[in-house]
């Protein structure tokens, strides 16, 4: 009971750092989110949970540029995620002015983990009860990437990924469908993973895509995200009809 | 119940931050207050808690201008609140000052919730018990806009939202009357909001407004409140006059 | 049992800040105090709880200069007041110094309230156990002013006010009995109000007032308080025999 | 049991500070002493308790100069005392130096008291164990004070006074006996009070006095003291003598 | 129950600092990690916990360099991991930086596990959740070195050792089979020892070795991974089969 | 039970500071120590207990120099003592050096008690287990001194005194059989003190001694001791043959 | 049971430091190790604890220099030993160039006591869990040295002592058997000593010298050991055989 009451993260005795444990309580709580890498294409999708009819839809966006050219999502306590978009984003400035070059999407990564790592040993403060899916290409190389970082400081590379609400299905079935993809198909496989855990339409999805000819993150409009998934309920439900009848097709 | 009594804001098992949570419940316990976004017209409406007979009105302001074009209006503390108003209009000038423009609704907003946030993250304070209604309009776009922030230190844009005590039958009333208002028609909807908790009268209302045009922060008198309300009631025994003989009008 | 042993100021479950709330009790044991603003004078009436017969009653003066044009009594911890006191005293005097203009009441009242805040969100220390009454006239424009703060830091202005024992019992007085009043008559409603609680006499009162006129504070000797004691008893009494014998009157 | 090991001094429920409750009693455990202010002299006199035979007298010296022209004599913790004694002579030194004058006996008083103050209101320390008696000649008017403080931090004026063990008892007889001295009177006041709770001689009581004359401190050796003590008791038997045969008197 | 949850490492009674003890917790239930060191030839060996399928293998990398002719690998918690890795690189680069020469194995090894002592001793921290193996070569004299930490902060030199998951079993391997190996040949060794707790296959496992001819980390392919792994298993096949028929072979 | 693990020195509800408290407990536990101060001679005498064999006796020397003419006797924790001796010599060393004289008896003994004062007021550290004897020669009045400090931070001067285990029982014997005494005279006395608890003998006890004309200390050889005892073991033998026989001398 | 998990060493109420006991008992578990001073030789001797196979013995040395003429060896947490030797290295280099002298056994003993000390009065650390044999020749005098710390901070000088696991049994044997020695046997009563609690062998045992002559330290081989090993017993096995005919031989 009186356990986690404690103003430091510390070990138990078996080993387990119990706020940083909680933290990701606050995640598995919060939207769920998706992130894929395509060939050209680096796609993130977030669930909205269900916005307040009077509330302006385009201050809730969960998906938010650093830099030109990289964005992150996250799942946990919108607040604590704000505190750490804006000290990367400042980041990505000061990188620019002192060394006169954009950040790496792996660089940004490394510093948003270490600050939340950080925030799992020092005393005085809580851990962040935040992970994050992180997009962008490399300035250099042109190459994509989708990298995913948690409360405990941990960060990986991923082709695609999930987090908050259950990231586990999502995961899942990404692991089943995944392929190289590129483009639309892109977005469409990221949609799709998403609507295993979302009920379907654009009004409980945001998603946004950055492609490596533009280069910028690019939201998406409600009304292409209804089309993408007219698209994918109408494949299904033709591939239901052929599973039914299997025979006729060949 | 030791639980509570904690110098920092710590994760529980389940990834609530109970210092938070109990902040809020402060927030519940405030006046209530109204926010509405028209088109040319932004109003902040307050329940005013039986001020004292002898009590200077002037001095119990609720909605304050944070500057020119800004106006903020809470629930909760009010102590707490005067601090971060402060601290706000010292932003405001502050940016004026070095950047030699005026803030944006949003940033001076985003300035507000950060610092709420920060108040949840590190030892030896506590959480503003504190929820926030920011309306304004751009300096450059002169496009209205409403904010909220609560003490977690999240901040999101709204038509119409309330906040303090009963504001959830508040939001429900907005919801379900809201539309797209301008000029006194949006001040009507903001009395009519906070007529749902409080006992009419311009004694127990506080609003003001901004308007397009003026932009800046004007106060209603007693008076003009009054005969709003008056107004509203009028309309309300005839909307239900026409309720009881609906067939005649037809 | 334990709750309330914390060495920082937190948030209970329903919202309460319990520090600030024990504060507030050292204020209700602290001496009873009215300031009454009138047209021309305002006028703060403190108890003076039984003095010891061999102390020396300047030293156990209740009401104090902050500067020329501002008073202030409290109710509360006669040491925690001294230091509330000093600060606002020097807080006066760099502001001559540093803008060459004295501060306004209200600017003295909000700089005395944020204190007074302060120590109820930091840690380390604990919020002041004191209640104030601040009197002055306005610099420039001469308007009379009367403020209330209290451990939790809010401030409000009134016509008239009372703190400390029985403020209640005061208030209701000041609510049923006051009128705009000026010179002499202020004087006798604060005197009359305090009256409701304390024995009378000028043994057990301290008044002091300020005119628009001569602007500084005026501390009255005792005989002068007996003086306006004898007065009200007589009116009392006269009202009182008027009152059985009101046909005769008319 | 365990409300009192904190530490930090904060409220109880009932608008306490322990610390500084159970501060007095370290206080009301200490020696007595008492201070009287004639009209041309002031008077220390302490109870010296039961000092072991051979420890040196001089070094358990309980009343001290802070400056040529004030002294002051406490109950508590002696080692408190020499601290806060340190402090305040720095202090009238220092205000020598920098201002090129004496302080006043007033000023001494709020010093000491605002460090007694301070010691309630921080975190990581403890209220001072000690109550204070401080007496002296204003360096301009040549006006006797007598001032007392607490470990609260508040102070005040006195004709006459006592701290320490059994100080209610020293207190009523003063307040029974004191009428204005002046001179040898003065001090033959202090030593009868004392004798309310001390076994008499000079082995058992400390005196000290100031006289507006020659303006410094001069301890009374134990013979002086002897020989006003059987002054005392002389006087004392011949007022019982005189009782018992009032008759022929008149 | 109670006794964990600190915030600082303290002794228990009979002697152990727990946090310490817990946090090799951590480490033994992080991946297992091999050290073996040949005459010419360094080689780290590192369990690959489950990669999940999409995730990008080259950010999971668990062997780094932390300078040219030193690398790392560990078991326990990987956001520590990368703080002290990123230390212990500045360390590398500074001393380049004001010494003009690169740093010893030993150097960084001391510099590493005093970090790691110092996160044992004071306040406000907890311990790193790491054990950590150092191999490189002594940029004067070419001799090879490994080292091992853990979160006591206490290092030691091996010729060959494990840590993490199971790494008793596989120091008991190493101690019966270990001997003096060169080139190809520790490779082998390392590789051997890991599968005694290691389902076979380079997807589980990770290399890297570093000659003393090349001096630079290199990490070896997943194919070349397996090779040896096939030529292990047949070495392994034919001297049973020679076990089963010892006879023929003499 | 819970009471004592305090990190703050706080006061109890009977006005009691319990680490001091304790740390007297310490002192009550450590090596008995006498002080005597003669006419022309002062002497410190402190039981040895039991050095162990093989330790070197100088380095156990219990009774130290702080300056030329001053010397320090202690009981309590041994590394408390260090610690305070240290920088008592520092100051007296840094006296010496700025103001161009040594120091006082009282002052060093001023400074030392205000060192253990300043360790039970403020958070953080717990008071020094120790309590001293100081002896000296007043660098310009020649006038022999000797003065006790506690844990409280108290001090006081004595003509003889003593400290540590049993030193009740010794302080009895001093107060019965002190006189004036000066030269050798002063030093049996002290050591008949000691003797009253320690087990007669020059390996028991340790013996310093200061005369006026020499100045400095001089620690008495184990021969010289045994000597003295025998004196006065021979003188006590003929004492009691005179008691018994009484009649004879007279 | 809860007493000991605190952030700080304070007393317990019979005067007690309970985290300085616990430190001790780290040590009573580390390692055994001997010191013996000789008239010309001092001698460390420690008692390796079964270092795994693989383990390289040269990093697992447990007896250093700290400056040319001074060793340290000691038992307890080996990593606390390192920060300390660090330190205590710092401070001799340090002395050399600011003194331009190298410093004395009795200088760098006091220097790592007052550092243990200083750990166990100061809050936010633990104290070291450390006990320290220190031996060396003064660098002036050419005197031979030996030290022990502990964990307090005490500090003491021997002729021959032990610390660690088994002390005592080695400290009886010495008291027994100590006699000056000079060169090769000063070498070997300390490897006989250890030889008590210790299973035979250079394996198991370390030993270090140092000889006024060379003044630096000398470890020794395996192979020496292992031949003064055996020669004590070849004189064990004649004295036994000489005890039991002890007629024969005279």
């Amino acid at each position: 009971m009186a356990r986690y009451d404690r103003a430091i993260t510390v070990f138990s005795p078996d080993g387990h750092l119990f706020q940083v444990e909680y933290a990701l309580e606050a995640v598995r709580k919060g939207n769920a989110a998706v992130g894929v890498r395509g060939a050209d294409t680096v796609v993130l999708a977030v669930e909205k949970k269900s916005t307040p009819k009077l509330q302006d839809t385009r201050s809730a966006r969960k998906i938010v540029s650093l830099d030109n050219h990289i964005a992150l999502a996250c799942a946990g306590l919108k607040a604590d995620a704000r505190v750490l978009i804006n000290k990367a984003r400042i980041e990505c400035q000061s990188h620019r002015l002192t060394l006169e070059d954009p950040v790496t999407v792996e660089y940004i990564t490394r510093y948003i983990a270490g600050l939340q790592q950080k925030y799992t040993q020092s005393g005085g403060v809580r851990p962040f009860g935040l992970s994050t899916l992180i997009v962008g290409f490399d300035p250099y190389t042109r190459i994509p990437a989708l990298y995913q970082t948690d409360p405990s400081g941990t960060f990986s590379a991923w082709k695609a990924n999930a987090t908050g609400r259950n990231s586990n299905s999502i995961r899942e079935f990404l692991e089943k469908n995944y392929k190289e993809t590129s483009g639309q198909e892109t977005v469409k496989l990221a949609i799709r993973a998403l609507l295993e855990v979302v009920e379907s339409g654009g009004k409980n999805i945001e998603v946004a895509l950055m492609t490596r000819e533009e280069g910028t993150l690019k939201q998406l409009e409600e009304a292409e995200i209804d089309a993408i998934v007219a698209e994918i309920e109408a494949e299904k439900a033709a591939a239901e009809a052929a599973k039914k009848a299997p025979s006729r097709e060949t």
